[in-house]
């Protein structure tokens, strides 16, 4: 059996034959292995390095007195560097897995998008989470900054969590059982340690002094930095920031204090690391300057070996042969998000279909398909060439190209030598009306090899993902790095490079396979070649195939798979494997006891597992996971029950916990978590979403039954974040305040009310049923929105940090599903949320929040197929979603008509005379025509008619006699009369036209 | 080539393969290994453990920042832990340098004693440095105490010096050139953290914070130790033991600050281990009690091996045979102390005369002889039996035993049958002049084995040293463990064992020897068997051997060895190997204008070199080394000769530094050094010892250019300890205030009186020579005195912490030396000295101190020969030691004068009558007989005759007519008359002969 030690020493030699140097843990307590200057300070600048060591991280937050199975203060990582990218970390991973023993082709082992990020250090990359059957073991990244700074070159990160790698291999439960070494357990070597430090870090840490210490190593820090000397300056930087984590294990972070904290402590950081370059830099870069190994020659000298040539024989070399050819065209990546790989399909149709419209080539049908691996674009029927075409040049005028004698001037015979002709060859053609010489002749069709190797790399080097990152020096930016190319035409390899990546034959297939690259002899059939190989390339192939799996292996068990309500999981699954192995597992019934929520969260978010149903509906203990291409089914099995056993036994850990914990004691710890260094606690918030429901509240007629429950609900709200749970779960928010708000015995409506009011959670979510739900949610987006607009958490680009689209959009939402709730206004539902805000929020920034959530409505009603002459023509409205889009209804039901044609016609001709801001009080003594006099009657007729409120329907069937008195007006009236008096009277006249018309909708947006 | 990063890995596995947990570092600073919870908290109780770790050890006081060659702020150890001992750890250890790659037996491996304490820490232990070809590279030590808490079991600590390794294995002479991993370079990787943290800690650290730190962490241990968590308390205790040494190194400790956060964190480190230890009983020793692998069984399982049969093949079967036979007998340690192993020799020679001399049996020449790893003794001709002899037993008085008719009584009945024996059997024998039944039967003799095997392990079990440890559950207590034991008579094993080691014939050679360990055949002939194996076991030869070699080798290079000088340190390094292999080494030339005194220093006390003179005593760049047994001599050599190279290197950096620092500035850098808690800094003292010295120059006749020299002297004393060379070579104290007071330009006769000022060092040492020397000496040993022993500071039993025997000795040679300096008597200068303590001195302690002194005196006349009841008779007169020391020689030529004998009588007779304190004021007008009258007349005649400062000489000739007159008086006068005036007249009369007698001697303690 492979102890803990002997892994460490296996990795720790591993490690070291691919020449890193192995360091020793950072002699300060630090939260994770990348703080290690090892790693935080070596990946600046453009020194090589390639470190490992072991690393045992302090985390005060996951003290559990050694109690939880799974979660330690202390546990222990393994780090590894390589800098730079050395074009197969994954293939030396891979490696270092069977160094440790374990049989990569048995298990189920996959590259699981993850985009680590420390705000605390001001560090980001973008990788993997690595699973074995499911479980987490590995954390693999290609950092991108580091202390706020980009890393040139890139290096790789990879963070093993041992803990769960040796439960996992030992097959034990409990971290106190593993082997450490032989004969003693990690419970009876750290078992009295984990207990104890427990104790200090959650009960009995001293939290003025961890305070005084905390002021005092800043200090330290920033005067060493002063100093120059960074590596001291770092120490203290570390010291402070686990002396942060003390505080906050303790719960004594308060508001304020967190965000200070953070923010000096990413000042801190971020000026050791630029001094660090710094200093490297002044000392001539010791250790040299990365020469980058992903260069021209490529990285994967270990990776290539011998390839063999697969598929079907090439038919001998190559002529020029005028029959139609295939292309396949391959861009192999390291595992992309599975949004991604949805994404590239279409980046890859576009981009190819524009260049091949750009160019003359003839060709068949385009077929995209893609896996997180790679990309693939078949191109039947490519032409040898393109057409021959004629070209015809323009040459000087007629008139300048000959003279008096009608002989050649001098500009036509230079535009005769510019071109490389004879003038006698020389036409003559109209341009403008005017005619020249012309050149006209014929072009020979590029080989369809150059139109094809000017047009592939330029779609190689135009991906672009969500999120990109740089992984070598090659100028490529992209999701995941892009590590192969296939360009076949035919049997011919298209002759290209992008950024130093040559177009060749070789693909690669599974990792584990005996020869896991492999040279292909011809496009044609590539798809099929793949699938030979395990990899099935059409996502929806894949998809198809998880959906039979599912629904067969869960009939096994008398059950079924709701494969409607998990059509986006079965969507991602189908984009995290190339072959999808589905398999069923079980789990202990007893978890049945827990709510199905967290089952079918854990299973669902956490590990992309199927839940797996009987016939009514209710859960099943099974659940339905999906390797990745061959492996063996029952390793894997079990590897993924051991998984969902340690997450549900966490589960009902912090279940049982929470039950044992009144409401209110959960509440109380709202206190403890911070909203926005402004904005104060979350409890703060939830005082001020209580507050502004019942405001909201007292401006509708409610029933007292509603009341009384809005009352109690808002007395609660948001509770469930101090739960255990939620903690850990936060995607189960609202639906833990349903639950446990029940098990405490609260109504039925209070705890509905309190699940209702966190909806809607995402754009396809459900909305709030009750009255009372639908204000408690209205108040939470309303309070997001007034307070964090001012301070300028506006959303920009793709980055939206406090989901105030969402917010926005949810109110909305929840205003147009409840008409009964019209009298709420956005404006007024900002302002009520805004004079309940610790700071002081402006009237500009209030009517800005108006206007973000007007536009968010636009953007819906455009999204929804509405005209956007049509949506802006009642925008003016949007401050009542409800009346808006009726009107907007109204509208479109009138096009068409006679009616709105004239009256459009009319009132735009209005709109076009009267200037702004015109007062619409004429004075009838003025009145010197009929036409005004009529028109005037008009516009009090009608207005008597329609009543306060006036839909546009009626309008429109009264509008007769005011659109005749608005044409004859026109018709009878000079407005811009020479007496000014006169004209200010007839434009006054105009303009109450306008006040009686404009209310209804915007008329100058009409077409 | 290995590289550091090699080396470790293969210590982890290695250690691993022995059964040991690989650890990690401690995550906060620490000082050493031993530090590391996983040693210090480990260490106590009864759980067995075996661990094996990096530290990185972190020393503020060794920064260098990178420039010196061998010293480092952060260095590496490599620790190991076997608890319970093994039994074999040295020989585990040597394993280990092989998995090193090292060739041991190419290599001059060495045990060299040293014994290990951290004050700081409440540990010490015994055990050894660890010297390959000289260099010190491991510590190994016996654990004996932590915390203050004695360690059972005993664990084994054996604490790497990886650099040094690293730089002997490879070649290189600057840590920065180490290869660290395969193409980088410890300096490449550490360099600049070396700077940095040097700067940090030699000049930047903030010192306010750091105390607030250190503060702030002694609070927060403390209080966890009050919540029982002792593992969080001891992260606190660490951190503030950093925190201190930064302070140190920042020079920012004062006087009473050291003493009091030393005596702070001994405290915390107490009871942290006494808190962990019961914990650890609390939750009933989790990894069990050590079961000691030392018990009946023996240890050295992985020794044994295959023993083979050495030396003469033994007679066969034995029986019992009467010819006389040799006795061989060893006892088998792992390597003593020299002092030790010569101190053994006269142990168990006395042990066995004495236990034989309280037998019957005979036997021949005994000889006893010794070797750091045994000692073995040769008794020749032992008799097979005792004699036989007679046994007379005394039974009840003949009166008793015979009844009136002269028939037993029950008394005799009794008394034959508690004998077994037959009434008819008792004969009659003579008492104290009475009578007895007396019952007398022969006896048989026991046979030799039977003596022998019941004195032999009284022998074992009784050897003591000046300094004992435990190393098992044996019982057995020792400087080193006693590991075997050899007793073999003629060709049989002695039966016998001590607690639990077993006698055999079984012994041990050297380790790197082919088969390590042998069976011996027969007692004859043990030692030269011993000889055959490379052993010299008597000490005086391996001392010849050494001699004539160094003579041999350094005639080679025209050179020359002073023995003489070197005495002490040959026969330390004949205790220091079984078998001589001297070597002649070199050392650059350059070194050469560094004072002889710094490189003899190094030589003799660092490495136990012997120095190369030229004919004219000048030093030559030559040393010899001794190694132990057959090595590739080269190899040593070359290792020898790069350890010299860099020390001296280190020194001449001290030297030059030191050269550019003017002696005040060195003068200052006293006020860093505590001296005492209640007594100052060391700058303190100085300043006192140079107050005292010009006191007692007031009291005596000086010249004005001593008085001079000594006002100089006086203003720089002790000035040297403030220099880096001292610092680092504290013997070198008073030798370099000579050179650099002469380097600086000062008097010659002020340097010596510096130099002088600290003789002499030890017993042995040479005097000072000049009067300010001897004045400087004088106030530094009375300040000592009269500062400490009020302190309680007195010596205790074997321990003599300040020094104060040897001060007190001191100070009695340097006034017996200095016959001028007569006017200071031991209790003035003690007064003086005591008038400028900081602290207040009472009359009874400057008493007890005066007493101290005389004790010293009494004990140095004792040791001298001197009978104890002339020693006695002149000790009164001790306050002076040159009028004292005149005395006794007075006393002593006068024995067996008939004046002497007479007068004693008579002044004895005096003093046996006259009761202590009687008035010498005797009333003429009361004498009313003649006697009375002649002897009044005696008294006056002889003061008179005698003068003021009466010698012992001139008072015998003298004392005829006084002797007469008292024996007269005796004869003549009644003393005690009834009249009760008279009487007190008479006695008053006799106590003035007493007032002029006992000036002279204490008359009552001659014979």
């Amino acid at each position: 059996m492979l102890t803990m030690q002997d892994a460490l020493l296996a990795l720790n030699a591993y490690w070291s034959q691919q020449g890193c140097l192995v360091a020793q843990p950072m002699n300060s307590e630090v939260g994770a292995g990348t703080l290690n200057p090892a790693t935080f300070l070596r990946v600046q600048g453009p020194e090589p390095w390639r470190v490992a060591y072991v690393e045992p991280s302090v985390r005060p937050d996951d003290s559990r007195y050694g109690e939880n199975p799974n979660r330690l203060q202390t546990h222990t990582q393994f780090q590894v560097i390589l800098k730079p990218e050395p074009g197969n970390a994954q293939e030396l991973y891979l490696g270092s897995l069977k160094a440790l023993g374990i049989d990569i082709d048995a298990h189920d082992v996959r590259f699981v998008e993850d985009n680590w990020a420390s705000p605390a250090l001001g560090a980001w990359g973008l990788g993997w989470e690595v699973w074995l059957d499911g479980l987490e073991i590995t954390q693999f990244t290609y950092f991108q900054q580091a202390g706020g700074i980009t890393l040139d070159p890139v290096s790789v990160e990879i963070t093993y969590g041992l803990e769960r790698i040796l439960m996992a291999l030992q097959g034990v439960s409990h971290f106190k059982d593993i082997a450490y070494a032989p004969g003693v357990t990690y419970g009876e070597v750290f078992g009295q340690a984990e207990y104890e430090m427990s104790r200090y870090y959650l009960d009995d840490a001293d939290v003025d002094t961890n305070r005084e210490l905390f002021e005092a190593y800043a200090k330290e820090a920033r005067r060493l930095l002063d100093l120059r000397l960074p590596v001291p300056a770092y120490s203290y930087v570390l010291k402070c920031s686990h002396t942060f984590n003390v505080l906050d294990a303790r719960g004594a972070i308060s508001t304020t204090e967190r965000a200070r904290s953070f923010a000096r402590m990413r000042g801190l950081a971020h000026d050791v690391a630029a001094l660090w370059a710094e200093r490297r830099a002044e000392l001539k870069h010791p250790l040299g300057t990365a020469t980058d190994p992903a260069g021209p020659d490529g990285a994967a000298g270990g990776l290539t070996g011998a390839p063999g040539v697969a598929g079907e024989p090439g038919a001998g070399a190559a002529a020029a042969r005028p029959r139609p050819r295939t292309l396949a065209f391959e861009i192999g990546f390291e595992e992309l998000p599975p949004a991604e790989a949805t994404r590239v399909v279409e980046a890859v149709r576009e981009a190819l279909e524009s260049g091949l419209g750009a160019s003359r080539l003839g060709h068949g049908a385009l077929n995209v398909l893609a896996t997180p691996r790679r990309v693939v674009a078949t191109l039947e029927g490519v032409e040898a060439h393109e057409p021959d075409h004629e070209q015809t040049v323009r040459g000087p005028r007629v008139s300048a190209a000959y003279d008096a004698d009608g002989k050649p001037t001098q500009a036509l015979l230079g535009f005769a030598r510019s071109q490389d002709a004879d003038p006698a060859e020389l036409g003559r053609g109209e341009f403008g009306g005017r005619e020249h010489v012309v050149l006209t002749r014929r072009v020979s069709g590029r080989p369809a090899e150059e139109v094809l190797a000017q047009l592939l790399p330029t779609v190689v080097s135009g991906l672009r993902a969500e999120k990109n990152m740089r992984w070598n020096a090659s100028g490529l930016s992209y999701s995941r790095p892009i590590r192969w190319i296939l360009a076949l035409l035919g049997d011919e390899v298209v002759p290209f490079s992008v950024s130093g990546l040559d177009a060749g034959r070789s693909t690669r297939v599974h990792r584990t396979a005996p020869q896991p690259v492999i040279d292909v002899a011809m496009a044609d059939g590539y798809v099929e070649l793949l699938a030979r190989h395990g990899i099935i390339a059409d996502t929806g192939a894949r998809r198809s195939a998880i959906e039979s799996a599912a629904v067969r292996l869960a009939a096994q068990v008398g059950g079924l798979v709701d494969l409607e309500a998990n059509r986006a999981l079965v969507d991602e699954i189908a984009n995290l494997v190339e072959y999808p192995t589905a398999i069923l597992g079980t789990f202990d019934q007893k978890y049945l006891e827990l709510p199905d929520q967290i089952l079918t969260t854990v299973m669902r978010k956490h590990q992309r597992y199927l839940p797996v149903l009987d016939q009514s509906g209710a859960l099943l203990p099974y659940f339905l996971t999906v390797a990745n291409g061959a492996c063996d089914q029952d390793v894997v099995r079990r590897g993924n029950e051991a998984v969902l056993r340690a997450r549900y036994e966490d589960a009902a850990f912090f279940w049982r916990a929470d039950l044992e914990t009144p409401l209110e004691s959960m509440q109380e710890r709202l206190e403890l978590l911070t909203f926005e260094d402004k904005l104060g606690s979350m409890a703060d918030r939830a005082q001020r979403i209580a507050d502004t429901a019942t405001e909201f509240a007292s401006l509708l007629p409610m029933g007292a039954r509603d009341l009384i429950t809005l009352e109690k609900a808002a007395g609660l709200v948001k509770f469930d974040l101090g739960s255990q749970m939620v903690t850990e779960l936060s995607s189960l928010a609202g639906v833990m305040a349903e639950v446990y708000a029940k098990q405490a015995g609260r109504p039925e409506e209070v705890a509905q009310a309190l699940f209702e009011g966190e909806l809607p959670r995402h754009s396809a979510d459900k909305l709030p049923e009750s009255t009372p739900g639908a204000l408690l949610a209205l108040a939470d987006r309303a309070d997001l929105l007034a307070g964090l607009l001012p301070l300028g958490g506006a959303p920009t680009g793709g980055s939206d940090p406090f989901g105030l689209r969402r917010a926005a959009l949810g109110m909305v939402n929840i205003l147009r599903a409840h008409p009964a709730l019209a009298p709420l206004t956005v404006s007024t539902m900002l302002r009520i949320a805004a004079e309940r805000q610790p700071l002081d929020v402006t009237d500009a920034s209030l009517e800005e929040a108006q206007q973000f959530v007007v536009r968010r409505f636009e953007q819906q009603l455009l999204e929804a197929g509405h005209s956007v002459h049509d949506v802006r023509a009642v925008l003016a409205q949007a401050d009542r979603p409800v009346p808006a889009a009726g009107r907007l209804t109204e509208l479109e039901a009138a096009h068409g008509t006679q009616e709105l044609a004239v009256a459009t016609a009319a009132i735009q001709r209005v709109l076009r005379i009267v200037p702004d801001g015109t007062a619409a009080t004429p004075d009838p003594q003025l009145f010197s025509v009929p036409a005004e006099t009529n028109l005037h009657q008009a516009i009090e007729a009608t207005r008597a008619a329609l009543g306060s409120q006036p839909d546009l329907a009626s309008f429109l069937k009264e509008s007769g006699p005011l659109v005749q008195a608005i044409d004859a007006f026109f018709e009878g009236v000079m407005v811009m009369d020479e007496d000014p008096t006169v004209r200010a009277n007839r434009l006054a006249l105009l303009a109450s036209v306008l006040r009686l018309t404009t209310p209804l909708l915007d008329w100058a947006e009409l077409k």
